[in-house]
């Protein structure tokens, strides 16, 4: 029945998280003269919360939300050596290596006998591009689809540009705001696969019980399931 | 023989390269104490494309350049006001108003009855939605296309994934370095509409003859040759 599946990238084919956790570190080290620790990460967040209708998901708006931060929480005191340092912050993330998760490229490999696959990712076309390419995975994929948010609407364009019913197409990935609740939405199928991270903006406090998903420890575990 | 037209969406569909300069000239216009406004335009134009490769195009890339420029053509005395001013100007072109250029909504209309009618852009996907939908156009088009670059092989991408031959594909742009020459290399059809402003990125400095190819001084006049 299921004809298409579709991918989530960052922290479902290779990890994410982990670069965004350690420059919000390095960031708020910059500024433990002006800030604590604890109130820096609560006052960045909110930052990030608040650019997001503007500016997206993405290393880029981060880095320009990292910037507006340190002017602000600083009172316009920051120096310029530490905007230049958070500058560079962002261009490390973007240069970055990819490093896959374990088991991914044999699941991807057995499954694209069987299956159309896809890449369904929000946030920057030209980083997740490069991404995937340093990833090695590009082969196992027909296309990369860049959405500009995850909401229902978003995947009824999908599944009707990748022309296909919704109860054909599958959904795998690591948030369950993103990649599961609107799936179900729409009437197609969607598979959890938790991170050991996840950004506080893609947290849920419940659980799903729905029949067309699933959750799974481990990648591989969906093998037994689909193949 | 042509089947799918795709149009380039900025300085094609509506204003935009207008609002690069403008956004330019504030910036040089904010660090007139450290350097000519002649100057300061060659340095913002050096930096844009030292971090295309890394950044890309759009307006969050912009604005990064802008501050990297400003921290590093006043050696760090830049104020963090003016660094502030630098991300509102940025946040205001994210909000600036859609100006469709004339006579397009009347083409796209005619136009939509006997093709397929996309957007292939670069630049930033949720930015050229947001546009789209201010733009009152979207209801013309099938979908977006963003394209991470628009290079022979970006436009071969799109004609396997429009699922068509190069033969039955047409680009209608304002930039003969991006929306026509890199067609008619993987033998597609291309119309050129100039702009009254083009970013220098985006010049060539040759004419261009092909038999693929055609240059109108007014999108109206590419009617008469399609309808």
């Amino acid at each position: 029945m299921i004809k298409t599946i579709a991918f989530d990238a960052d922290d479902t084919l290779w990890v994410n998280e982990t670069y965004f956790r350690d420059a919000e570190d390095q960031f708020c080290n910059l500024l433990t003269e002006y800030i604590s620790f604890e109130e820096c990460q609560k006052r960045l967040f909110e930052m990030e919360l608040r650019n997001l209708p503007l500016y997206g998901y993405g290393i880029k708006p981060f880095s320009l939300s990292l910037i507006e931060c340190a002017i602000e929480l600083t009172e316009g005191d920051v120096s310029t050596e530490i905007i230049s340092e958070i500058i560079e912050i962002g261009k490390a993330m973007l240069n970055a290596p990819v490093n896959t998760l374990d088991g991914i490229e044999n699941v991807l490999q057995q499954l694209s006998k069987k299956f159309k696959l896809v890449v369904a990712t929000k946030g920057d076309l030209l980083d997740q591009e490069r991404k995937l390419k340093k990833s090695g995975l590009a082969s196992y994929f027909h296309h990369i689809e860049v959405m500009s948010d995850k909401q229902p609407e978003n995947y009824t364009k999908l599944v009707n540009h990748l022309d296909i019913e919704p109860s054909s197409f599958l959904m795998i990935g690591n948030s369950l705001k993103s990649d599961v609740i609107p799936v179900l939405e729409i009437g197609a199928h969607a598979f959890h696969i938790p991170f050991h991270t996840t950004w506080a903006h893609e947290t849920v406090d419940f659980e799903v019980k729905h029949e067309l998903f699933k959750s799974f420890d481990s990648v591989e575990d969906i093998l037994n399931d689909l193949m």
